[in-house]
């Protein structure tokens, strides 16, 4: 089979995939438009993505992420205060807050297409985004470099509150406003291809 | 120019700046040794690197990383006394812990040749590996998912010091011992290519 019969066929299948998702609540609301843009174009689907998020991460020993728990998980800023009701339901192991930037997740159909996409990316401040894999089946990750991983507490019990836990919960805001930011920015150069 | 004879240039210059840079002993001399097998390969070079290290920065405000000023810089596990006397050094602004996994930049020959070594490195752990260019001038970033950004301080004051520093350190020193796993793994790889 040809790659472009493979890429019409994964586009298919990754629309359909979309639209459950889409009926189910599972997709970021914020980023449906610009999952919508990509897809309309004849060049490219999205398989997955991620609006950008806040965590509170319970990880039962370091480094097994496998086992990790979402406490909290909110796709918009937060207040500290939903981080201490979300560390109510934790019970053994190490409490992370993450604050993660956008995610998009994008086939294409030609390595030219993958190149010019991933210019665009970059250019609108999604500096971290590489192809994950070329040539047969191409996958192109839209990622940025803002982030913030920090252990906070440890078997239900956070190691400070207040002012710290409030300049946390500032610097993942802050993520949150400029993943939007970059994201309005990509919006608009998707409409001109 | 044809592309092969642009990559022959590219190979040429940036095996002069990496000799240049170990006269200088700008590289971190536990990654020498994997980007000469990289650079006798025929359809690789290497262009910048880091062998993953621990940093204590100091940022005039959020986000604003052109300022940062590196306070300290370990390209190996730490102590938590080390920190405390880097942040000595600090004077105006929002101080962090960041422990980051190793870093590779590799120029390559044509698209299937990256494909290779990309598939490579994300089968040795290196999950974060990207091609950052294709086609013309290919680029191939190969990198990690551990890290901790962590906020710890502020206007040369660290918030918290005793157990919390010390878990911070000992997740950073973590961090430095799987990078050193997955960097064997990655050499025996390469000594196959």
């Amino acid at each position: 089979m040809s790659a472009e019969f493979d890429f019409i066929e994964h586009k298919k299948n990754a629309l359909k995939k979309l639209r459950k998702a889409k009926d189910e609540k599972l997709v970021d609301k914020d980023i449906i438009s610009i999952l919508d843009l990509i897809n309309n174009l004849d060049d490219y689907y999205t398989s997955s993505s991620c609006y950008g998020r806040i965590v509170l991460l319970e990880i039962p020993e370091i480094g097994d992420k496998k086992n990790a728990v979402f406490l909290g998980k909110w796709h918009r800023k937060i207040k500290s205060d939903e981080i201490l009701n979300a560390v109510k339901k934790s019970n053994k192991g190490l409490l992370w807050v993450l604050a993660q930037s956008p995610i998009i997740h994008i086939g294409t159909k030609t390595n030219n297409a993958a190149d010019k996409m991933l210019k665009t990316a970059i250019g609108c401040g999604f500096k971290n985004s590489g192809l994950k894999s070329i040539n047969k089946n191409i996958v192109l990750e839209v990622a940025s470099t803002e982030r913030l991983d920090s252990p906070v507490g440890k078997d239900g019990r956070l190691f400070f509150e207040g002012n710290y836990l409030d300049l946390l919960v500032d610097i993942s805001n802050s993520i949150i406003d400029k993943s939007i930011l970059k994201l309005n920015k990509f919006k608009k150069e998707l409409k001109k291809f």
